[in-house]
């Protein structure tokens, strides 16, 4: 790979539009000056933005779509015919024909998620994608997986989001045996549900040489960092996440109001201002923003729908990391060898 | 009922002892004069914290048992033949027997669980336990459950969840008709798992007196209040509770260390302290300590393990509350019209 990383931007996904995602590909072009883009979208809504960003028009493609999926539209409806012409259709597309690295759009996650699916397909080996969370912990940073691409893993499906999420780590961490866990609760005897204890006993068994198996962890080894990847099935993941987000901003809430409460308050509020500018930074959304669909031929990458520009270059420097690192060779090599260990094992239930 | 409620103790539970059980207790005594305490546990090492809080001796009975479970006793250990000796056992037994109106433990929870569905059995009507937990929200507090009883629940244990939950909080709250939600994610098409959409539909033909539905409400919703009840099965409940707690303290770790770092913000803080202190107040864990199980013929509440007596007196305090506002009387009137309503909409397989 060369160190030119292109990146295909559907320019209308979103709540936030060209004016957003063009401002975050300047940003994101400052930090890493080799990226190309290709901006697929309305070209009357995209050149006039475009042209506040010299830097960003000299290193960008438009392509022209009339049309563009709304933040409403079903996944059945965003992958009928017509909808082929779409601006998120033809970004994604642009990864499928070589021309682009990964795509990043700000859409309808839904649309998103099954356009990708149908037009990069899964990768051999795996039998459904994921969508991976970067999530910050008292450590640093985890990756948690899926947080709702689909609903429910069996063992198996659970262990290649630990293989997933594993190739993930190394690539954005720089780690050589990410640690990883298995979402769980604690009550004994009723813990574990067996498609986890079965995923468990597999990952132990193949002790394969991209990750560390760590066992069973629990809802709040999330936030401690206990565990560089934490794997669970979708719907688990997407209520762990939002149940962390909604903390998050209610703690925040309090917070303001405490500090808004008297006069002494305010005034400790401005000595303390830069421990508080600080904690902000700490606990900023936009800084982890971009969830990844792993598991297809191609990155694709998605930003929250209500981002900033600022939250929007994440995702793109997020995309940017994960080609430099070589990703998806890294989950393809983990493949093989997981492969082979399974046919290893004789386990023939689960080497798929 | 007299305003007297009794409570019954494991006085030896948990990783706690008898020293903050008692404590508790006679914080909890304080706020409530006419609580009757049935103490369960090692006379010799009861009686001695007992001499220090001559009010709670007086308001105390003590019965004397060998046996203490331990935290990591599975439920099938806890639950042999010679165990039905121990303090913990017989606490609940205390309930059945009309001794004592509601039981307290700070004690294993797989144990609790295990022996007070065998000792005050399941309410006619309800087919599996929740273990209920108050949620502190931006709007005050809501119910969530179930957080870990079981793994999994149907469309009428859903039902029956929302039910229960409900009579907790007019229990709890004051309210006459408190507001319903299912705990499900936002992805379109994806969204809700069969037996949650089903248990939408029910609670919507059903329009149950005693709780008004609202849909279904994500992960987000919990923090923010955005209904009084929330309901889904016991693996979610449980994950989405402790990924709160995890960031709520992960957040109170990152405002330490914020505050701690330069002197300037060490000099806010003394500023601030009061606003600190309001804040620290709000997001007290001891506060909010306390998970009930309910769907019982009797109501038995699980402390945290690790509390202190400011704690393990909040849930006494819960304990009081559900038993001096009528709670199993409330969950049975409305498992009454609930059995009712849905013989009357003739969906035979949801009229248990």
């Amino acid at each position: 790979m060369t160190d030119t990383v292109t990146i295909s931007l559907d320019a209308m996904g979103g709540d936030i539009g060209p004016e957003v995602v063009l401002a975050g590909a300047d940003l994101s072009l400052k930090r890493h000056p080799t990226i190309r883009y290709e901006l697929y979208g309305e070209a009357g809504a995209i050149e006039p933005v475009l042209a506040k960003y010299p830097n960003l028009k000299s290193a960008s493609n438009v392509h022209h779509c009339d049309i563009s999926i709304t933040m409403d539209e079903k996944p059945s409806q965003a992958l009928r015919r017509g909808r082929r012409d779409s601006s998120m259709w033809k970004a994604i597309l642009a990864v499928k024909n070589g021309d682009a690295d990964v795509v990043v759009s700000a859409g309808n996650t839904g649309a998103l998620m099954a356009m990708s699916k149908i037009c990069l397909r899964m990768m051999a080996g795996i039998e459904r994608p994921a969508l991976a969370a970067i999530w910050p912990t008292l450590k640093g940073e985890s990756i948690v997986l899926d947080v709702g691409a689909t609903i429910g893993a069996n063992a198996k499906q659970l262990v290649d989001f630990s293989l997933m999420g594993s190739a993930m780590a190394r690539a954005l961490f720089d780690l050589d045996k990410p640690s990883v866990g298995l979402l769980n609760i604690g009550v004994e005897e009723v813990k574990g549900l067996d498609e986890i204890k079965d995923a468990g006993t597999l990952l132990r068994q193949l002790s394969l040489p991209g990750l560390s198996y760590s066992g069973f962890v629990e809802g709040d080894d999330l936030g401690r960092g206990t565990v560089d990847v934490v794997v669970t099935e979708g719907f688990t993941g997407n209520i762990a996440l939002k149940s962390a987000e909604g903390t998050a901003r209610q703690i925040a809430e309090y917070l303001r109001a405490a500090m808004n409460r008297t006069l002494l308050a305010r005034i400790g509020y401005v000595f303390a201002k830069q421990a508080f500018d600080r904690l902000r930074q700490k606990m900023d959304p936009r800084k982890s923003n971009g969830g990844v669909f792993l598991g297809l031929n191609g990155v694709a990458i998605k930003s929250h729908g209500g981002t900033d520009a600022e939250g929007f270059a994440a995702a793109i420097d997020l995309g940017y990391d994960m080609i430099h690192n070589n990703l998806i060779g890294k989950i393809s090599s983990d493949l093989e060898i997981y492969e082979k260990s399974s046919a290893n094992t004789g386990d023939a239930d689960f080497a798929s």
